[in-house]
């Protein structure tokens, strides 16, 4: 057997997405399949395994063809220990997920948190590839953040950095999900952008948000093309604060490049232009004519191309 | 000639700070002189020069029992090239100081920021020791920050990152000495007091500071003790906004020790107490509780005695 594959998990509230790829990263073959959160850690556990099976079976693979597991799943979590501690869309509580999946199958198992392993799959086979430090920012229902140091994934001391949808930029007086004020996901992901949005119809301002039954990031940017000047405030207050948040980031960090995914960064220049022009005001020149601040560019496929460079990654590491 | 010794000078706009230092930082001479900024660069030169010979004659050493010369020096400078790019207050502009030492004396020298120095000295030799990921903020005219990462110095892309002091946490409109709008320097450094202080005296509020020809940061912090409740309101603004500043750099590092050094850092528990507050109800249970936020130890020697760490460590790293 020689081992020169690796399989790719991403790890959704609803679905669990896989891949087989070589150690290029070339993927050979994907799949989607229900998470079926409600049915409890086992049974998520077990589907994690009818995956892992329905794989081999279709691609002619014995398990003993794979050199490494890797995944990707939401936070928070401890990837050395491989112990996903809770999370909002999964039942797992405490679960050590790497344990039990390398008792079962015996092979290197890898678990990382959304952001990090979307992070390690741009810089190793997205837009990071030419860079030494990266920040990936997954603008989405929430905001996500992943760091490619000296290029090497950025941990912290307890496996919790880069929690920066959670840094404050601005008073805002918005509740944040994680119960805190003021954090900058609170007014500039999907998420924000849908509470700034109903922030504004509890006024009797007049706008062409009032026709939709629900208010999403998506109305707002479709009523901001239709020249809706309440939307337009909207997005300008969110993208004008995630500009601040971007600016900090390079202040902090002064990498080569800003790579911004998720749902929300595909409105495009609405958004990419905000943050520029609050970014190209509040850097030092140096900093910022030198970094490139651009879409990330795996997509829907950070998360498992993510884990297949995380498992890629940490089987290099321990040679 | 076994070159067991290394020299660290601290550059500063009035002192050149000299030390003699064997190789595990233990300091065998010590001495300051006029850096004579007014007679332009080549005359600070001649003075580091003056310096080293002085140094050399006095602990009867050869500059061939030299290792290895460190220098810290305000930047904005390359620590690559060693050039120093511009300062406020040395007449240096675009000078190669490592090249025309390297030149003269013909020992590897190197040369970084005031806050990278003072960062790596706390990191080898001050109360930082024990860490893996440590941020050092100087809070004094202005606030500077560095930070090892993973037991190394982060300097980013382009040697310009960690400038924590012109990084945006909440809207003032206070202009920064980087002409800049809303930098935390602009409200919560020593400057940044005495803004705030001009700021209330501009109004006919009632306060003990008017007693004052010239209010500076001590005279806020003198007229707090004495219980004015002007000056309280002045620190509590400082400090909130340092807190919250602080607590986004946790929330991004996930650091073991926040080290805070420089003159404001002086005012101890009241400055100390406000950022705990901040960060506590800021941040995440597991980056508050298991960062230690303190007073940096190296205090005025932090210059220096980061001098001859950053030249360890940098000849380290060749080996």
């Amino acid at each position: 057997m020689d081992k020169q594959h690796i399989i790719g998990i991403d790890l959704g509230g609803t679905k669990i997405g896989i891949v087989l790829a070589d150690l290029e990263g070339k993927i050979i073959y994907q799949d989607t399949s229900p998470t079926e959160a409600a049915k409890g850690e086992e049974a998520v556990l077990e589907n994690i395994f009818i995956a892992i099976n329905k794989l081999l079976n279709e691609t002619k693979k014995d398990i003993n063809d794979i050199k490494a597991i890797g995944i990707g799943s939401p936070g928070p979590l401890n990837p050395k220990t491989g112990v996903i501690i809770e999370t909002a869309n999964l039942p797992f509580r405490n679960f050590p997920l790497v344990k039990r999946i390398e008792e079962k199958l015996n092979i290197p198992t890898y678990l990382d948190n959304d952001a990090n392993v979307a992070a390690i799959g741009e810089f190793m086979f997205g837009a990071g590839q030419d860079t030494e430090n990266m920040i990936y920012i997954t603008v989405s229902t929430g905001i996500g953040t992943g760091a490619i140091l000296n290029g090497k994934l950025y941990r912290g001391s307890h496996y919790n950095a880069l929690e920066g949808g959670h840094t404050t930029i601005r008073k805002t007086d918005i509740r944040c999900g994680c119960g805190r004020l003021d954090c900058i996901e609170s007014t500039s992901s999907g998420t924000g952008i849908k509470k700034l949005a109903l922030r504004a119809l509890e006024t009797d301002v007049e706008t062409s948000l009032r026709k939709y039954d629900d208010v999403t990031s998506y109305e707002v940017y479709l009523e901001h093309l239709n020249g809706d000047e309440v939307a337009k405030g909207i997005l300008k207050e969110a993208f004008y604060n995630l500009g601040i948040f971007v600016s900090n980031l390079m202040t902090l960090f002064d990498p080569d490049k800003i790579l911004i995914g998720g749902g929300v960064s595909q409105m495009g220049d609405v958004m990419f232009d905000a943050i520029k022009e609050v970014a190209k005001e509040r850097c030092f020149d140096v900093t910022f004519s030198n970094c490139i601040i651009t879409q990330a560019s795996l997509g829907k496929n950070s998360g498992i191309i993510g884990a297949i460079a995380l498992a890629i990654t940490e089987e290099e590491g321990k040679k």
